[in-house]
């Protein structure tokens, strides 16, 4: 099932050039007084929700997907993780390119010594929101990745179980700001963290090491890979992060993106693809 | 006033010895549905919440603190902000020992260019709940740090009007395994962000740059300094971190740590003090 977010929180459920509007099916979450759960509770109920979609779908109201504007499929991810230089050409290209490493050390190590990094919760948004860009004096600039929704509590999980707690897969743009400081700051902007169009629920993805993705601005492509040049695979990148900390169902794993890195500016349109996903259009504008 | 949680998520009211059981008060709250706000309720309606306890604290029960289960006095912070070396002491103990930097550039650079880093929220615990190590191969060290509870949304503030933004104050426990990853990976482990013993609202702490700080293990004094010596105060890191992205009420900034950053393991027992905050004890275990 592909699930989108739009509206003012509705949910929908896409069918080709249409979405059913299923926010109905919400109606078998919980109702919750403070303090709130450490995760999303969508994600952590997403086969009561299908259950219940199945149920409703073919009598819920259908409208046009182009007339919908669209939130992150994600509401409320207790952590958004991102994979420094996860593919070997970008890592060879960020090691080619004074701007792109700022002699910082920690810009250029392998992954596996780099470690993950996190993206600020309050910097996701969805593809209709637009990107807003702050610090216009630096380059900032897109990169496309592969999204993994966690959908189980998962600790200290082997690579060989770790595809059995995916949620899900959509397609996420980790907007970077250049410059000498941590990832977790630069990459935290607000709307810096771009998730959709929509969830793809695990069951229709089953290699995520095989898709192709690439994105463009102004109608110019500007990277195009495939999900198999990475270098720690989702498994592998589930095993390294859950032996850090646990993931909580709606964590967001970013997978690291593509050679072909390159700057935005105010006024860019983007458009980001994934094979068995979809395409989403975001809109970059000044802060 | 100064609030603790405790127990099953009970609010209470610290008065000398005892605290008053105000849960009561919490009704002043909104119930949710799916999806949650992105801030801390209780924080972001601190003021309401004042009011009612004012009401009703004389007829609430007390219980001895000696008593409650200690939980973080701030529930859901949509994030947990960290000051890398912000005490010119820690920087050079840091520069000067390569346990603590381990050949990365990015842990010896001044805090202006290293930036401010994401602790993941899923690592938050009260005192109560104790710290469970990790990676125990490796070094893991206590550091304890002034915590900072922004109290309304601030977006691009200046240091003049930042404290305005404040709901109060915390003890904090940035706790962190050495090693060449990223900070916000490596002082994110479930348990590895301590916040407590409770909240001491700002209008008790008027100037939070002059306040002694220290922290012993076993008993024996390990840290032992004052917030005068930050290289950025507090006012000066709510303007550098709103300036990269929106901070929500509930938000935290640890303060960074002074020199004097040394290993804990399995047994040990940590009390951390800060002047005006007061004390708390937090055990530690293996993971």
């Amino acid at each position: 099932m592909r699930f989108c977010r739009f509206g003012d929180g509705r949910l929908g459920l896409v069918e080709e050039s249409h979405v059913r509007d299923v926010t109905a099916a919400l109606d078998a979450l919980p109702v919750y007084r403070y303090p709130f759960p450490q995760h999303d509770l969508f994600i952590a109920n997403l086969d009561k929700i299908m259950d219940r979609v199945r149920t409703i779908a073919g009598s819920s109201p259908s409208v046009p997907l182009k007339d919908v504007q669209l939130l992150s499929p994600v509401a409320n991810p207790s952590k958004i993780i991102g994979a420094p230089v996860n593919y070997q050409k970008h890592l060879d290209e960020v090691r080619g390119d004074a701007q792109l490493h700022h002699d910082n050390q920690a810009h250029i190590a392998v992954i596996q010594k780099t470690g993950l990094f996190l993206k600020a919760c309050s910097a996701l948004i969805g593809p209709s929101e637009g990107i807003a860009l702050r610090k216009l004096d630096r380059r900032n600039d897109h990169e496309v990745e592969l999204a993994v929704v966690i959908g189980k509590r998962a600790n200290s999980i082997s690579s060989a179980d770790a595809l059995n707690y995916v949620a899900g897969y959509t397609i996420g743009l980790d907007l970077t700001i250049r410059g000498p400081e941590e990832r977790s700051l630069r990459k935290s902007a607000d709307t810096y963290a771009v998730l959709g169009p929509w969830l793809v629920t695990a069951d229709e993805i089953t290699n995520p090491g095989n898709l192709n993705l690439k994105i463009s601005v102004n109608g110019e492509e500007r990277q195009n890979s495939n999900t198999k040049y990475m270098i720690l695979g989702v498994p592998e990148l589930i095993e390294f992060a859950s032996a850090f900390y646990t993931l909580n169902p709606g964590d967001v794993i970013m997978t690291g993106t593509p050679e072909g890195v390159s700057p935005i500016q105010p006024g860019d349109n983007i458009l980001a693809s994934i094979e068995k996903i979809g395409t989403m259009a975001v809109k970059v504008r000044a802060a």
